[in-house]
């Protein structure tokens, strides 16, 4: 398969890039990887896939949000995490949809703390809880046989490996549809 | 108890706020109400919260979010959800937590389709689920007995008034702190 890798340079992006070696891995990011694209920019993601054609499955590893306690929160650090993890994802699926070849499948990253938040994790759960509505929704809307599903991981040190690169195949290679998988935590 | 009531002119609105007609109710809104504040804007609360001191209980019944197939949506209508339910009610959670009189409670409201999203709802459905898990998370940090719920509202025409109005009563009445109450339909 061909796939774009956003975030391979990350804790779980190196994790499942290491795993991906017998496909051919493009990997992608605002500044490293072997095609730079800023994927909030719709332009710039537009621009990629003119670029890089034939496409068989998206992953993003990567995403940013704010950790601290409520009260030192305010506007702005909420925003990254829309900015830099719940946004960049939505506009993926968007050109995704549009430039994927048929049957292929996008894998979005949310995380635990969308349904299990700790204290401090405010700016962080809330990105988590959209990003999985996101995917139960617009799975349903994807054209062409396109899959749509996200890994919602427990801390990175906090998961085996194996069961980390299991979920990232299950989503490129089985039938599964606006799924969340869970790995290194239950859903109770 | 003095109640500030955001969003007292919309269906759900109107039902609830009929209902607390025992308790000083204030309404609030950009363009309407006793009070015209505009609730995204981190100074006019601050403004409003030194104009009514003194309050028991914020309940939001407000928010716009967008409905349109996935192919059709793009960066501008994902962002009104942000920008009109999302954000706005963060922000009412912030500055609620440093003037609400101590045990108060603040209810936001969320929507069904953030866990049980149809085609057409991906613009409704992430903004739900954030401010789910915004209140799962917001809800452990909540100050001097402070108490942080969050509505789940089906589509207004299938919901029972009564259930409406038990769940609004639940949240300001009880000890419940950090849940999602589900009216018109059911977690599974």
């Amino acid at each position: 398969m061909k796939i774009l890798m956003i975030g391979a340079g990350g804790a779980i992006g190196k994790i499942v890039t290491a795993a991906l070696r017998d496909h051919e891995v493009i990997t992608v990011g605002r500044n490293t990887g072997a095609i730079m694209a800023d994927i909030s920019s719709e332009t710039a993601l537009e621009s990629l896939f003119k670029q890089v054609s034939n496409v068989d499955a998206i992953i993003c590893t990567a995403g940013d949000s704010i950790t601290n306690s409520l009260s030192a929160m305010n506007k702005a650090p909420f925003m990254v995490g829309i900015q830099q993890k719940l946004w960049p994802q939505i506009n993926l699926v968007l050109s995704g949809m549009k430039y994927l070849k048929d049957n292929g499948s996008i894998t979005l990253i949310s995380g635990k703390m969308g349904e299990f938040p700790a204290k401090g994790s405010s700016g962080k759960a809330f990105v988590n809880g959209a990003i999985n509505s996101f995917v139960m929704a617009a799975a349903q809307e994807m054209p062409r046989g396109i899959r749509l599903n996200v890994i919602s991981p427990s801390k990175v040190s906090d998961i085996g490996g194996d069961e980390l690169i299991a979920a990232y195949i299950k989503c490129l290679e089985t039938a599964i549809n606006g799924e969340i998988i869970r790995v290194g935590y239950n859903k109770q």
